[in-house]
């Protein structure tokens, strides 16, 4: 049963369930003075050190949070804020004008630059850019948007949800404020997450309470989750190379059989994707339809993005790179993971053709 | 090694243990359409009815969130709200007048009718009241307060963090709107709680993003941590009543050996309390160092409520109920649970006994 939506959300990992196994009976609240509480401290500060380590980031830098969505309105609460592009994910988005993005689905730096040369004061401090979009799989150009947001004395937020589990992060190199991620999509349980935050950003807390979290995040830390996050994140930085390309061989021989498909098309290019993804419609069929009968036979793929499900509009984000409803609408999201085999490909390409063959059928007789 | 000091948080109970290990691999976003997002939804659907029937609310009563301080977050967010009483928690405190609560730790409802009447337009729309108080234990009268709030048009909200475990709690017979909750006092891991919110509340979600929690608690949802909660309620609900007679036969044995030590108060009464309670000054005896020096022998209790460790202020709580800074100073709490045995008391008995002449006889020599 090939699960292949691993943008929604991933597998534990070995080294995530070893932790939470060794650990379901550390549970000392770290703000406890005494020895038993001192120890859940001591794992909690540990696991920041190693997940700050894999980020090039300060452990002071780090805020745990319960997953990205928190992180993003966390880094973003009590500011004035505007998301950069049209395909930004709801929980930035505002009514500030937006960037267009690129057919092949990509942030230009210099429209940004355009933009924001427009205002005679800009009314928002912080732009928040989605590091890699969540339904394309491409990989923005954070570098550059960090450097323009600067020149413009604005900082930048990156949601880096989707990058955390591909592209090797570091903060300093990239140049970002504020950065979220979210644990379940690279292995650890879901309910835990991390923004991390300069001293530049200076962070409002949202949550009232405890001193938690620098006085950031009150309420006692999710022990199991952040110390299993933490192992996650370092066996995910450890083994990406490698697991990249597998991936992405794997991805490449089904994208391969799919687009043999008659009337199938990528949404977006392959180039500066994440190996994983594939984003591709097949002409007059339903994409809501093709994934409900995938499902039927054991193949788990996606719609949309796994928040959007339920409604049935078509993708803000297809939409975004140029789709007509119909064409957005006949797409499916296809992620693969590393613990993915060859086996599940061939089977879901099988599958797959078989579907969209008889949905046309069924459209036709 | 006693832990004593369970109301800062409890070791997770055989029953969410088991929820945890047997869940693992069931790692389907529940809001994914497909067949392995729909394994999740249904546990996690079927965890908020179990909770629910817990507490007698609707399934649809019961939002997740990541613990305590985010439940009562949530149930004020962008509300005009104020705390009852001068011993509320940290995280619903607000400028507007509190009524004062008696020596033994109670509100009393006529002085809450008293404080409201004098009010010719009341500034707020929700008042918060604690269930039962975090240091002393004390039970406050919920269903009085609930109904006086209502007589002046209030909606009443409680943070029953601390009563979860040894309190029957039916939101109907109490008549409160909202309840707060967090599943680390139970049994249940840290990270993950639950916010009871009857219609009239009307809640406003304050993470921004998905349709997560019918749209007030965005962010994919903490599953493993959800299923357990509701294997640690249910184990909770199941064997409240012999647990907390066993608790309370524990608490005397204990209390009672304390107060044979020469200068040694009991704060508050013991009617009305939670069964695993014991606030207790030594005259002359620093309750911080108390604790640390209690640590070292491995018997481990709390100088303060959790949330206000590392804060050497003296407890709000206890000069709330008339103490002195000093007495404040030298207190301790030691709450039992049901994990403990004859033996924690007896030991505990010793130690404290032991150290606090320690301590003494060091300030003389």
């Amino acid at each position: 049963m090939p699960y292949l939506d691993n943008a929604a959300t991933t597998p534990l990992c070995e080294a995530a369930k070893q932790t939470i196994t060794k650990h379901l009976d550390t549970f000392g609240n770290p703000s406890s003075v005494h020895e038993f509480g001192r120890q859940s401290r001591v794992l909690i500060e540990d696991a920041r050190e190693r997940i700050a380590k894999c980020i090039n980031a300060d452990p002071s830098e780090i805020y745990f949070t319960s997953g990205g969505s928190e992180a993003n309105t966390l880094a973003l609460n009590k500011r004035r804020y505007s998301a950069s592009s049209k395909f930004e994910h709801h929980s930035v988005v505002t009514d500030w004008p937006k960037i267009s993005v690129t057919k092949d689905g990509f942030i230009k730096a210099h429209k940004l630059n355009n933009m924001l040369s427009e205002w005679w004061e800009i009314p928002f401090d912080v732009m928040s850019c989605m590091f890699v979009n969540n339904e394309l799989g491409t990989i923005q150009p954070i570098k550059e948007l960090s450097t323009i947001a600067h020149r413009y004395g604005i900082l930048l937020h990156t949601d880096a949800v989707q990058a955390t589990p591909y592209v090797h992060i570091d903060v300093k190199e990239l140049g970002c404020d504020m950065l979220s991620a979210s644990g379940h999509k690279f292995g650890a349980p879901k309910g835990v997450g991390f923004l991390y935050a300069n001293s530049r950003s200076r962070i409002k807390p949202m949550i009232h309470g405890g001193k938690q979290e620098s006085g950031m995040r009150p309420g006692t830390e999710n022990v199991l989750g952040i110390l299993s996050m933490a192992s996650a994140l370092e066996d995910t930085v450890e083994h990406m190379d490698e697991r990249n390309e597998y991936v992405k061989s794997l991805r490449d021989s089904l994208l391969d059989k799919l687009l043999r498909i008659d009337g199938a098309h990528l949404n977006g290019t392959l180039e500066n994707r994440t190996p994983g993804n594939i984003n591709i419609r097949f002409d007059g069929v339903s994409g809501e339809r093709l994934v409900s009968l995938c499902s039927l036979y054991g193949v788990y793929i996606s719609a949309g993005s796994a928040c959007s499900e339920g409604i049935p509009a078509p993708s803000h984000v297809l939409k975004a790179i140029g789709l007509s409803d119909e064409e957005a609408l006949s797409s499916v999201r296809i992620t693969l993971g590393h613990q993915n085999t060859e086996e599940d490909a061939n089977v879901a390409a099988g599958i797959i053709t078989a579907l969209v063959r008889r949905i046309r059928a069924y459209h036709e007789s």
